[in-house]
């Protein structure tokens, strides 16, 4: 800051000049002594200038309503909301979300450093803070033909920025176990520039916990169960509440929020949530409001959702209502129900009342656009590629509710009446032709075919068919939209969502993408889809080579346990 | 790290290879849980590499003991101790301690950089941390006649420097409220390199202090009072608890430490220490007993005596018992009584029993030592240079127990029947011949005469006198000792300490400092002063130009209030 302008602020917070915005009586929180004090907060150069006794050049009258500092998601992929960054911040910011801390892991798994420059375009908008964390596992196995490896030699190149926090949840923890070079130099070299580490270990415990946390990787998004959450925190690691869309631990962890012992080492994320949950319930906003059903005190929550989650990454100016803070805050009509009146980002109003003050607009360079639109590289197929010739393939048994899939040994033809369908990934990035076949059990579709380019973690093409000709008929119209999301039926198109970001992403509002998505999915209902499960989600997971038992890759199925293609 | 050293950390870590060393059956402190737990403690490397259950190469049982994260001194002026930084290390390393947070203030007014690259010297020693702040205010005003300036241009230099945390306490709240150039450069400094600024503004409260806050100022160790802590801590102010020599605010504090919802912003911190006191007392191990007789929880105590202290200056991996920390550690054989067993640092044991397991040594090149033992810099004088010629001097009236002054008028000759005597302060760094003469009121000196080359924060030779024969022996003395604190009378030494490192510090041991220093002062009280008084300390403030109402300068006396000379 220049001396004038640092001259200045200090002028207005003694009191010598007016500030340019006072908010007026307001009751607000204050972190520091975990406390509801009052007084008039005054706003200049983005920052707040003091709290006490003020008088602005502009004044609002708070009466009643309370201040808190704007909320912070600790751990988001925003490509799980299927809508671009900007579109993301048009959603979540009415919601009270100033500061989100995201993984562009899908994204890079397709465009690698594109990807990466595409999000960093994005953490350029004024109106919300995209920090970034620079994906630790591009591929996430080397099974995986993914469109982009992410090395420790890209990542040495990104870690620096300053929009990266650090980086992103090591889902690796083989390579941190056994000493895996590529891994120990992605984590020394966000030491190096002294940056946090992400973890990711549902399955650790005990020892080997330990030495996973002893390695550096010093949080955890993936606890389910309070002992679990606990056990971390005793090692170091700050816990990441998480509540998006499919994964729901809050309620399972909130009494670690209600102990004012462990709170103080808590912080709220998403992880992956879609557009309809964002709109409908809210972002963080929605998981204080849960905190607060379950009994947690306003102002452990509003830490949590704040704060911690600042202290957790270093960001040194945010997450309080305090003098040389950034004026990010929230004004809430009511504590308890979290009524969101209006919200600033350092000191400009941008949302009251559920609605964006101005739009979000963000200029990516054609060059760059281009690239991001253009991800989908295969030839177009034909019912022919989807034939067997009476080979033996595997089957996976889908568990309902789970992500979990079994292995039910082999089969040779579809057979749609007793739920035994075709299901294939087809590599979309590189055109190579790879394509791997397999048979999938309990997903209950009779007739058509189901087809989504969101397919974790490298975002192949991954379709279920009853019949050839509807998964070729699937897989080229994905093609044809530069990736998508669609249900098909005897060559013709049921519903359909383009998603022609990286094949990831819609350029449409959150509430277009969600109405598509619904009719994809009603459609796929239609053709037979079991009501127990989320017929796009439950496609898009069995690509993913690192969940037991058995997946499918471009290469043929992929057993998780004996970690080989079988 | 390297890749083989992570790689065998991490084996040790998950129980696959013994550990160097094993700390059996602990009980021991969780600072992100606040809570007791217990387990084997292994170590290797310098670090804790797992808590759990482990094997070690070497084991020792701790049944029955307790470990808790080494102390942390958050605010401390090492040269207050008048011992050299390694005898200080000596002295407080079997108390427990394993980093201070220095400020050295004082050999910087005498020395400038060589001073800085002395202290930087002992910064290498292995045995405990000495982190330093970079002075911001050398020398305290225009109107001292210090040894040297630190401007922000030598601020910079040292600032970005590993060992460094900070810019130390900003005592000129003036020049923040209103803008000094030079010193929002010394701040916009320490912001540009990520580090903190310490406080120090003891009169400031209400938008003044929010001011001084929002600029960036984010700690405090000058709080006399609850309220007084608790308006810091809600601007945002770490509040370093002190309990020093002459500054005892502990007691005062401590519902701060009793309180879940402050004790986790508050660290401790000794300021000035004598070497007596921390001898006989302890340290940080003194304050944490205290607390611990006040009611405070010992997991809030040792929690403030380390971790917090951590997190103040961003020592990402010290203060905790836990995975990847370093393994600086205390062993209590009772938590109550804060009794050490034994003191760990980096994995080494370094003091048991109080006792140092191995002597500290640290090495200064000839040319630097050569520097720090040469800084009293002035001709003989003789009794004809007190002469006030029969010309009005200012009367400086002592406050018992105070550092306060107050201005008792004028008058031209001494009587030391009517408590009355001579002062002055003969500038001892560059040999201006620069000599302030004035009267001092309430010592209660009546024959000869008492100096010392510790006067703050110029440090030039101050000596109050009965006569001006004994005034000149006393300072010629000062002068031959090069630097030091002596009383004398009729032309005959009655007691001295030699301070050849700066003037300010001995190259004795501990004990014979402090039984030189109470010679000294018992000489001082046979010649007469005032038993209420520490004779030197007493003499040392009042060439403070920054405590109200009247000091004594090179240049003569000098109104606090109207900051001018008189």
């Amino acid at each position: 800051m220049e001396h004038k302008d640092m001259r200045m602020l200090t002028e207005m917070a003694r009191g010598a000049r007016p500030a340019e915005l006072v908010l007026k009586n307001a009751v607000y929180l204050n972190v520091f002594t975990n406390e509801f004090l009052s007084g008039d907060i005054a706003l200049a150069g983005g920052r707040i200038v003091g709290i006490g006794t003020y008088s602005g050049l502009k004044e609002i009258d708070l009466t009643g309503k309370t201040v808190v500092p704007g909320f912070i998601d600790s751990h988001v992929h925003l490509e799980s909301a299927v809508v671009s960054p900007a579109e993301y911040a048009r959603t979540v910011i009415p919601h009270g979300t100033s500061a989100v801390a995201a993984d562009p892991h899908e994204i890079v798994n397709v465009l690698g450093e594109a990807g990466m420059e595409y999000m960093l375009r994005f953490a350029e908008m004024e109106e919300m803070d995209i920090f970034l964390n620079v994906p630790s596992c591009v591929p996430a196995t080397s099974f995986d033909e993914s469109g982009a490896t992410f090395s420790s030699e890209e990542i040495r190149k990104y870690l620096p920025l300053e929009r990266v926090l650090g980086l992103g949840e090591m889902m690796n923890y083989p390579g941190v176990l056994f000493g895996d070079s590529e891994v120990l130099e992605k984590i020394s070299a966000a030491k190096a520039c002294e940056k946090v580490v992400d973890g990711h270990a549902p399955s650790l415990s005990g020892n080997d916990l330990t030495a996973y946390t002893a390695a550096g990787i010093t949080s955890d998004h993936e606890s389910t169960e309070l002992e679990e959450a606990l056990e971390k925190m005793r090692l170091g690691q700050w816990i990441m509440i998480r509540e998006g869309t499919s994964c729901k631990n809050l309620r399972a962890l909130a009494p670690l929020l209600l102990d004012e012992r462990y709170a103080q080492r808590c912080t709220l994320a998403t992880d992956d949530k879609h557009p309809g949950e964002l709109k409908k319930e809210g972002h963080i906003d929605h998981m204080i409001r849960m905190a607060l059903a379950e009994g947690v005190k306003p102002e452990a929550a509003f830490r949590a959702a704040s704060f911690n989650a600042a202290l957790r990454f270093g960001l040194k100016e945010q997450g309080a209502v305090a003098p040389g803070f950034a004026a990010d805050l929230v004004v809430l009509d009511d504590v308890r129900s979290v009524s969101v009146d209006s919200v600033y980002k350092k000191g400009k109003l941008v949302a009251e009342r559920g609605t964006l003050k101005s739009d979000i607009s963000v200029s990516i360079e054609k060059e760059l656009s281009d690239r991001i639109h253009d991800t989908v590289h295969l030839d177009p197929v034909s019912a022919a590629d989807f034939d067997t010739c009476g080979r033996e393939r595997k089957v996976i048994g889908l568990v309902p509710g789970q992500i979990l899939t079994t292995d039910e040994g082999c089969a040779e033809t579809a057979d749609p009446e007793r739920d035994l369908v075709k299901i294939c990934v087809a590599e979309r990035h590189k055109n190579t032709g790879h394509m791997g076949l397999a048979f999938l059990k309990g997903y209950g579709l009779r007739r058509g075919a189901v087809a989504t380019s969101v397919a974790h973690d490298s975002h192949n093409i991954i379709a279920a068919g009853a019949c050839d000709e509807d998964l070729a008929f699937a897989v080229n119209r994905l093609r044809e939209l530069r990736g998508g999301m669609v249900a098909v039926e005897n060559g013709v198109v049921l519903a359909e969502l383009a998603l022609p970001i990286a094949g990831l992403m819609s350029e449409l509002s959150a509430e277009e993408v969600q109405a598509a998505m619904d009719q994809v999915k009603a459609a796929a209902a239609d053709l037979g889809v079991n009501a127990e499960i989320d017929p796009l989600m439950t496609l898009s997971f069995v690509s993913l080579p690192v969940i037991p038992a058995l997946r499918l890759t471009t290469r043929g199925a992929f057993d998780v346990l004996k970690f080989e293609l079988v």
